[in-house]
Parts: structure tokens; C-alpha cells; sequence
């Protein structure tokens, strides 16, 4: 088949047509499908079940210096715990602090109390500045995007490219001294799926930024979901940073939400002895300790090593690459009309897809209408609004194998449906 | 022996010359105790080491209604979590929203969101306002007013009666539409143990608050920590708060921390609608959702049953009870002198000492000097400063029997010391 934009009119109505009987066909079956959680499924769970069927008696719940982590304490987390995520993320064990169960959490936190008392090196707290500005990558993290909402920051749009923002839109933008910020996804981005290079990560620890208290938010989330030994590198932005001196403009964090359970893992902030020492005073006003037992179990599931963790991760990558599998074999179907681009990511939990400009709401509502169920068009942009109107973002991993095959089908066919409705018919 | 003051100053001197070889004595055994730290020792929480080894195998990790609790979702928390504390703190199930492991952590959020976007009722954000004073029962837990001075609220002294805090003062100042709340620890208060009486809780959500804003936040730390069933009773805030249309002034909090496992606990708030409509929305955009394996794994220690935790309660407040009883004991070693006052509790973690005015620190630096360690002088009071210089926090629950004995001993020849000194020898 050609390009859709240079078929015939005629061609376009018949084609519309054998669309439209095969899309009634499976509007008929009168499926229930969703297409729009970025969450394991229950398989993906069964392989971290021994998380919480460790050993935790009496004599199990010390530390290796002894401490009883059943009790308050250690409120930067237990130094194996730290030791631990710093060889797996390659990162110092002394910039690490443990928290709770979420990076979206800890994200959250350091934003709110950068308003109300600013970062190190802030001339102000946030709150007092007349405006904040923030860079925002997209398509990008709905969750990222509602906390700076909730704030009242304005956030700006800079476009996801092959090899991670767009960083001469960047650089021209921090000059601004009312840009505070970045949010970064920089591994098998949400939803891209791609890597940010080396080039780009260089850039954004180099750039020359107007406000003196500039801060990445550098959310690690999938830096070790790989789907098999031939992953995405991507490199240490710390050890970039320090060629510059700027590793105070960096909030790592990252969490076991997708390695062990979402909602039952462990989270932590990387950053600059400047940094912690800014924030740590707040974190334990804020709390007295966070679960170590939680931390224990950690240590212990994957019985403190780190091949382990890596073995378990390929475990899981997978389980998880079965599924994108069958979804980018189906968006075949869609190669060579001219009519959508996706990304074809080798770890993560996220396929991009974009569309016909002006044809994503569309997609949207065709597939709602045949029993598919996919994240709100717009979603992946600040304030909900995609300014193309053309992506749409996939996550297969919680449907099973034949789900999504089916909603993929159905997938393409809307997409095409609404691309000709768009060229006209 | 006759009051201290009564005492000639030969009598005096005599008393000082005999407590002085006593306590050169003690001195002499290098000891190094601590009645510092308001936690549980490891006997107490080897009473509740079955919360982690409860069976957590596949088929246990689904909720009543089926749900993979291993993954996102239920942010309010588990609906068999929130109607088990609703039992057992007597509240209503659909108020209750389960967090993380810290109450500490739901107050302090709530703190900070008050003063970024208010609260429901605000006319403004309390960052908007001129002026935030906040009440301080003093004397009160040093984590509470690390919370507000944090913030910049101007916090006021309050002083704690036998039955609550002095409603006369307390209603004079709620007319400041300036002060927007007050920290309250109603059962076994934190240091005073007392608890209020139902007057004074009537009185709190009766009295007129100049803010339309105004909170009481209600740190139910010790709803559940009698030493035996014959505790305190504390009235019911919210059916006291129905009879005159205040229910929205109330946020309550608990925890689980000296109930199981501090830090690998599980806490929550209460509130009424209009409240949880104007903070969940926030919740959602600070974290995905909390540890429901947790709640999972408390509601299996307990099978469920309010029956099972009141027993429990009754087994943790008798291991308790032996240590304020030998605590109690030695202090009696003070009555008659006229130169200290201190409440017996019936339940909580601790005593309040109240010494002769202006010798606290004193008696702090000669226990520091005997090895040992009592909460530092004026934490119990905003700003650390306790402007009559006599409130000691007594902790007795983390040392031993033994080592409470002797720190007691010598805490009332310090007590003593210091009063001599100050009435002149």
C-alpha cells in the first residue's frame, strides 16, 4: 500500500470502508480492554513473591551493625540498604537516602519544600520568586506534570527527540533565571521508551543556567529495566556533572515499584553532600524513620547482591518483552503509510505512538467505542493538553499476550480509520 | 523530712554534704543509661514480631474484594484496614485514610499543604496570610513544634491542667483570626500523660475561632495504650463536634508505631468529607499508593479483630507497667519536699517531671554527669526554651528495670541537689 496522503480519494473511501466493516467486527464482540495502566501484571508480581516470604524472625530483623530495625531510627536508611542501591545504580553510597515506598514521594516532597524554603543555593525559597518556570520533556509523566501543576509553576514544553530533549531548546530556554527546573526521565522514558545520549546528558550538566538554584529532576525509574542484556547505556550523570562542578543541580531518585511490588518497595533521593545537608533537617521533621523491616526484606530477597537483582531483572524484562513484542509486531500493519511513528524500546514499560497530527482523540474514542481502554489523549502533556493532538501512549505490560494483540489490532485499524477521516473521505 | 524551704540553712547544708556523697558515689560507676528515648525496647516488640511472620504467600496478598495488593491502586487504603481502625478507635470507616508508616509524616503534609493552598475553609493559602500563630500545649512533644517553627508559624504557650490544656486561655486566643490551630495529644499526652477531660474536649470543638480555618490537630498517639483496662477514657471528638457543627475543624491522626513496629507501622488520618475532598486530590498527586502489604500483613496479625489488638494492648501495657511502676516508686523518694510534682499515667510512654523552678537544666547536667541521659531541658517546649526552666521528659519504656531503678535513684538525688542549691547552701 502507498502513503495514505497519496492515495486517491476514491481509494481513501474504499479503504475506509473495508476499515469500518473489519472495525464493526470487532466492535461486535463487545471486548473490555485497557491499554492505559503502566503497572506489572500478576505474572510479573509472581516472580518478586519471595519479597515477602523472606525469613523475617526475631533474629532476622537486625541490621549488620546490630541495630533492631523493628525499632524508630536510621533515618537515611540502612547503610546496606544504601551500599546496595549505590553499586546497582552505579551512584556514592553516602549520597543515597532510603525513603518510603515512592519516588513520586520523595519528587513531590523536595518540590514542596523548594517553594517553601527553597534548595541549597536558592537566593529565596521558591515561593517568594515572582514567577517559577519549569521545563517539561514531552511527551512525558503525567504524574511529573501534576505535581508542578498542583505548585503553580508554569511549565514549558520542549519536545522528546531520538536522543532525549531537545537541548538547544533547553539551553536557550535556562537562561532564563525564572526556569528552576527539569523533569527527566532519561531511561526508557514515560512514554517514549528511548535513552537520552551521552551528548545529552553532558549538555544538561553543562548548560549554563540563569537561575543559580536550577535543579534536575532526574527520575531513574527504569534504569535497570532492561529487557535483556543488550539494553540502553546511559550515562552517569553524576560523574559528567563533576567534570563541570554541578552535581548540586541534581535530585536523582529512583524505586523498587517496578522491580519488587509498586506501592510495597523502597524509594531513594541521590544527591550532593550540599544538598542533603540542605534537606536532611526537613526529612526528619517530616519523619522520625521509614520502614526498614522494608528494607530488610529487600536486602534479603535478593540476598544482598547485585547479579541477583540483575538476574531477576531479566526475569521480568522478559516477561514484560513477550508483550511489547506482540504489540510492535502488530503495529507493523501501520509501517510505510505515512500516517504514524512509535519507538521501539528495548526496556521500560512504555511504547509512543504518534499519530496523524490532529487524529489522537479521535484514535481515543474509536477504541473506547470498541472496548479498549487507553490513557487519556493529552495526559502525557502539562495541563492535559497535547498541542498536535497525536500521541498516544501504550503500556502493555498488564493486559495478557492475546489482550494485546486484539486491542493493538484494533489499534491500527483507528488509527487508520481516523488518519482517512482526517485526509478526507 | 520536712519541705525543703522549711529547712535552715544548716539543715540544708547538711542534706547537701550527705546527697553528695551519694551521688559521687554513683558517679564512681560509670554508668550510661538513657531515659531519653520515648521507644519501645526489643521485649515490647518481640510481643509483636508475629506481624512479620505472618503467611504473606501468593494467595494471602489479594483484599477481601480480590485485589493484587501487591500492586498500584487503593490510595484511601484497604477497606477492611480503614473499617478495623474505625473499630478500634471508634470512628467512621469512610473518614479514615490510610497512609504511609509516620502520623508524623500526615500532620506535616498536612502542615505544609495548609500553608500552600489552606485547607477547606480557607479563605487563602495560610502562606497568603500576614500571620499564622499556632497553640502549643506545653508542655507538649518536641516533633509537633519542630513542625510549625519550621513553617514560621509564631507558636504560643498554652500550659497543660490536669485535665488538658487551660480552656480559659486556650478560648481567648482562638478569637486571633491569626491562630489557625492547635497540637493536642489528648490521651496520655506526650510528656504529661494525663488525658483531657470530656469537658475540655467539648470545649475545643465548641468555642468560638476567630480563623474559619481554624484545626485541632489531634495526635491520638495513645488511644489504644492503657497499661491495663483500667485506663483513661477519652471522649469521642467527632460525636461531641456533631452536636455543634465542627466536625470539619478536626484532624485525626494515629498510628500503629507503638502499637506494632515504630517506622514499620502503619498510620492514618481522619477527617471529615469536606476535609478529604479538599486533601485527597493532593494525596494523588504526592504518591501512587501506599504499602498495602503492610496493612495486609496487620490486619493478619491481628485476624482481624479488635478483640485480638485490645489483648495484644493489654500485653504491651503490662510489660510497660513494670517499668513506670519502679520509676514511680523511686520518685516517691521526692514526695513532702515541696521541690517536684509529676503525674502517674495509667497508659502512654511517658512521665512528666515537673522540678523546683530554674534547676531543670541543672538536674539535666548533673544526671549528664552521673552517665545519665534525659531528654534535653526545654525540648517540650516550642522553640526548646522552658521559659520556668522545671519540665523533665521521663521515657521509661527503652531501658531495663534495672537501669530505670538506678537512673531513678539518681535522678532524685539530682533533683534534690539542685533544689538545695537553689534555695541557697
Amino acid at each position: 500500500m502507498n502513503q495514505y496522503s497519496e492515495l486517491t480519494r476514491d481509494e481513501r473511501i474504499r479503504e475506509y470502508g473495508l476499515l469500518t466493516s473489519e472495525y464493526e467486527k470487532y466492535k461486535g464482540l463487545g471486548l473490555s480492554l485497557d491499554l492505559s495502566r503502566g503497572k506489572p501484571n500478576s505474572t510479573q508480581l509472581d516472580i518478586c513473591q519471595g519479597l515477602v516470604e523472606v525469613d523475617m524472625s526475631r533474629e532476622e530483623c537486625y541490621s549488620k551493625s546490630g541495630f533492631d530495625c523493628r525499632n524508630y531510627g536510621i533515618l537515611e536508611g540502612l547503610p546496606e540498604m544504601r551500599e546496595f542501591f549505590a553499586e546497582a545504580y552505579g551512584l556514592n553510597k553516602e549520597d543515597i537516602v532510603v525513603g518510603g515506598n515512592s519516588s513520586l514521594q520523595l519528587m513531590h516532597d523536595a518540590l514542596m519544600r523548594a517553594v517553601l524554603f527553597g534548595v541549597y543555593g536558592s537566593p529565596r525559597p521558591w515561593c517568594k520568586e515572582e514567577r517559577v518556570k519549569w521545563i517539561c520533556v514531552t511527551p512525558g509523566y503525567d504524574r511529573h506534570f501534576r505535581i508542578t501543576e498542583m505548585l503553580g509553576f508554569e511549565m514549558i514544553n520542549v519536545k522528546m527527540l531520538k536522543d532525549g530533549p531537545d537541548m538547544d531548546e533547553v539551553e536557550r530556554l535556562v537562561k532564563d533565571p525564572a526556569v528552576k527546573g527539569i523533569w527527566c526521565i532519561p531511561k526508557y522514558s514515560n512514554p517514549s521508551g528511548n535513552t537520552y545520549s551521552d551528548e545529552v546528558v553532558r549538555r544538561l550538566v553543562s548548560m549554563e543556567c540563569g537561575a543559580p538554584d536550577f535543579r534536575i529532576m532526574w527520575d531513574n525509574a527504569y534504569a535497570i529495566h532492561d529487557f535483556d542484556e543488550d539494553g540502553d547505556k546511559l550515562a552517569n550523570i553524576f560523574e559528567l556533572a563533576d567534570e563541570y562542578g554541578t552535581r548540586d543541580r541534581i535530585f536523582y531518585v529512583s524505586s523498587t515499584s517496578k522491580v519488587t511490588f509498586p506501592g510495597g518497595g523502597i524509594a531513594f533521593i541521590c544527591a550532593s553532600e550540599n544538598n542533603r545537608k540542605q534537606f536532611l533537617p526537613y526529612f526528619g521533621t517530616q519523619v522520625i524513620s521509614y520502614d526498614k523491616i522494608n528494607q530488610l526484606r529487600h536486602l534479603k530477597f535478593f540476598g544482598g547482591s547485585v547479579d541477583n537483582l540483575h538476574a531477576h531483572m531479566m526475569r521480568l524484562g522478559a516477561e514484560i518483552k513477550k508483550k511489547f513484542d506482540v504489540a510492535l509486531r502488530e503495529l507493523d500493519a501501520l509501517k510505510g503509510l505515512g500516517i504514524a511513528e512509535w519507538t521501539e524500546p528495548r526496556g521500560g514499560y512504555f511504547i509512543s505512538l504518534d499519530t496523524m497530527p490532529g487524529t489522537a482523540k479521535r484514535v481515543f474514542e474509536l477504541m473506547k467505542d470498541a472496548g479498549v481502554v487507553l490513557t487519556t489523549v493529552g495526559a502525557t502533556f502539562p495541563y492535559g493538553i497535547d498541542p498536535e493532538d497525536r500521541n498516544i501512549r501504550l503500556a502493555p505490560t498488564y493486559p495478557s499476550l492475546e489482550e494485546i494483540e486484539l486491542a493493538t489490532k484494533i489499534l491500527v485499524i483507528s488509527v487508520k480509520l481516523a488518519a482517512l477521516e482526517k485526509l478526507g473521505i
